[in-house]
């Protein structure tokens, strides 16, 4: 058997892709347009935040140890010399028996070290405040440096920033953000017998249902994707759009020619491109055994089966741990029922989850390979690892969300 | 107390700004453009998926009951009469103890029922074929109207369109797509103590965080955002830019000055709005308290806190709902620590996913209310009810995934 068609296991096709996958490049971004982009670099805090000792609440700020003992019955009496304005450094200090009224993200004196409730006060007259209960020294406190160390990392390269990472970002005065360049995706879809979505197809003929599937997959994986026009199974129709394509994009997936039967002009046209080499022909996964793997150079072609929802999940089986390093998003559930796999190749089974009684359940969505309303209805798909002669029910099993 | 006054439940506030939410108006978008879009109607198909009887194998097309009783020991023999074409309609039928070539997602000839696959048939001459296996009727075909009947209910009116129902739209011909138009939702982030990012704060001072997170998780839920300059505390450059935004924008998005102790104009400049009313003043919420709803004629107003945690923490768990109808994600987990909760509102607490020993757990992230960097390692947070006093440790919890 030639080596280029050695059947490989996926993870092992996913680390060939990886190895030769185009590099990215770096561009440096406004944070407010850095959502969902993934970090080029290690980021490291330019300061500490917060940049002095701040108050949680609003209160009077006081000497923790003048309010040691005080109680309902028998409260605490500081005399309160000022206010702390929000947004300016106090003036006064903070002297034994003495409080000053503190806003929620005040400045604390000098002297003091604990802010009281307001809650937990009460106005005697108009300097006197009495304190129902004693506060720990830094009790409503965040200290300097308590949120971030100046210096200490904030995120690795590769961590998708999101409204939360990029909150903290804003907190460090980090405007700027270097991600990385997504990748573009060009996506061919080939065969005879497939028309465009808008036209009627006449018996035997299919519509082009796989730019439109990977297209959005792709975005979804925050890469940008790039539809071309069909593909009849022509070797020098194929041969020019891939070339224009490999040019135009960092990554080109195919769908289509992949099964016997057809005329396959595919691999020797992927083979032709400048500097092709193989990398797989053919994966030990059900669906999605005819995939093929060509490095380019630095680009990446792969050729996905022709059928809608086999390439579809080798999209994501394959193509979306290559060209986003986020990892899928997984929910654990309880299978309701057997799933029969063979030995020898990783089965991936669409399921819908459901719940029953409290308990998450994934229901494998069966039925004739190739329906893909079925697909529709999947929330997301199991693994049945390559060893494994199939799952029983009642197995705990990952979903993969997808 | 005043009607504006009174505290809210979350739901309840949640269910007034959805009566009161913007009209969406509808826009027929590209299939190629319908990613991540919210279905405005219920969709139908408009035929019959497959439009034929169809091959799912490569093999030869029989009658059924030409096989049966076929073994590798005794294999059953039939005729090869021809070869059909992808993508065409065959021009013989198939006759008792006849067969024909056939590839994936061929058309069955007239007569046939059943496919044979390749790896169970044998060519012993130029026009015999033995077969090794018997195919029940319909074996490896997929009928017409299989896979989507005419008519049928494809899906409702606020489906979010993602790869696979993209997907299916496409093998149905459905090219263009009415869809919602997104949210455009201004965000105004004010107090006097807030900064641009790119300065340096001086003591008292912090960075303007909140227009740049909300922006990232309105983009999240796949509403349009637009960030407005700072506003500092004062009614008259308060209210120009909320009216400028509020013109701008079907949702405008506050925060800051809703604590006690900062001047407070917020609620008398929303309500000095062209046919503005206040929905509520306050819900029962940790974080999240000072929350205000207010409709001006059909659009909203929401006050969210200053404080960065506590305002993107009210978005997911208020705004979030409003803005998008598609649910927050949820992924069931185990509690690993007892948190205790106050009856009578209710909690969310930031936690992280983690593994152990194969069950997947859920930390709470505690720590002084306010650290952004606590929020930033969080991974989704967990709802403590309104009449719970907490949750003990072991507890099985949802955590919604943010």
């Amino acid at each position: 058997m030639p080596e280029f068609l050695k059947v490989l296991r996926y993870q092992d096709a996913i680390q060939l892709l990886r190895e030769r996958a185009p590099f990215q490049d770096v561009e440096v971004v406004d944070l407010a347009e850095s959502n969902r982009r993934i970090l080029a670099s290690d980021l490291n805090s330019p300061e500490d935040i917060p940049s002095f000792n701040r108050s949680t609440v609003d209160g009077y700020v006081v000497r923790a140890e003048d309010t040691f003992g005080s109680s309902e019955s028998l409260p605490g009496m500081v005399n309160c010399i000022g206010a702390v304005e929000m947004g300016e450094v106090p003036q006064f200090a903070i002297g034994s028996g003495e409080c000053a009224w503190m806003p929620t993200g005040g400045m604390l004196p000098e002297g003091s070290n604990a802010v009281v409730m307001v809650e937990y006060t009460e106005k005697l007259g108009p300097d006197t405040i009495l304190l129902s209960r004693p506060v720990a020294p830094g009790e409503n406190v965040m200290h300097t440096g308590e949120d971030v160390n100046k210096g200490a990392l904030i995120f690795r390269r590769g961590k998708m920033l999101q409204a939360k990472e990029i909150g903290l970002l804003a907190s460090l005065g980090i405007s700027k953000v270097p991600v990385l360049m997504p990748y573009r995706v060009g996506i061919i879809s080939t065969g005879n017998e497939v028309i465009p979505v808008d036209h009627c197809p006449s018996v035997g003929q299919v519509r082009d249902v796989n730019s439109y599937s990977i297209a959005a997959a792709v975005e979804s994986y925050e890469a940008r994707s790039r539809r071309y026009p069909l593909v009849r199974d022509d070797r020098q129709s194929l041969h020019d759009a891939l070339f224009k394509a490999l040019h135009e994009n960092d990554v080109v997936i195919l769908s289509g020619g992949s099964s016997v039967g057809v005329a396959d002009y595919s691999v020797e046209v992927m083979m032709s491109m400048p500097d092709a080499e193989i990398l797989f022909h053919g994966i030990a996964v059900k669906p999605g055994k005819p995939t093929i793997g060509v490095a380019a150079g630095r680009k990446l072609i792969i050729g996905l089966p022709g059928h809608p929802v086999s390439a579809l999940m080798v999209f994501y089986i394959l193509c979306a741990p290559v060209i986003n390093p986020v990892a899928l998003h997984k929910v654990p559930a309880q299978l309701t029922a057997n799933i029969a796999s063979q030995p020898g190749r990783d089965d991936f089974i669409p399921v819908k989850l459901q719940e029953s009684e409290g308990v998450r359940e994934a229901r494998p969505i069966l039925g004739k390979s190739g329906l893909m309303s079925i697909l529709a209805q999947a929330d997301g798909f199991v693994h049945i690892a390559y060893e494994k002669q199939g799952l029983e029910a009642g197995t705990k099993v990952d979903v993969t969300i997808f």
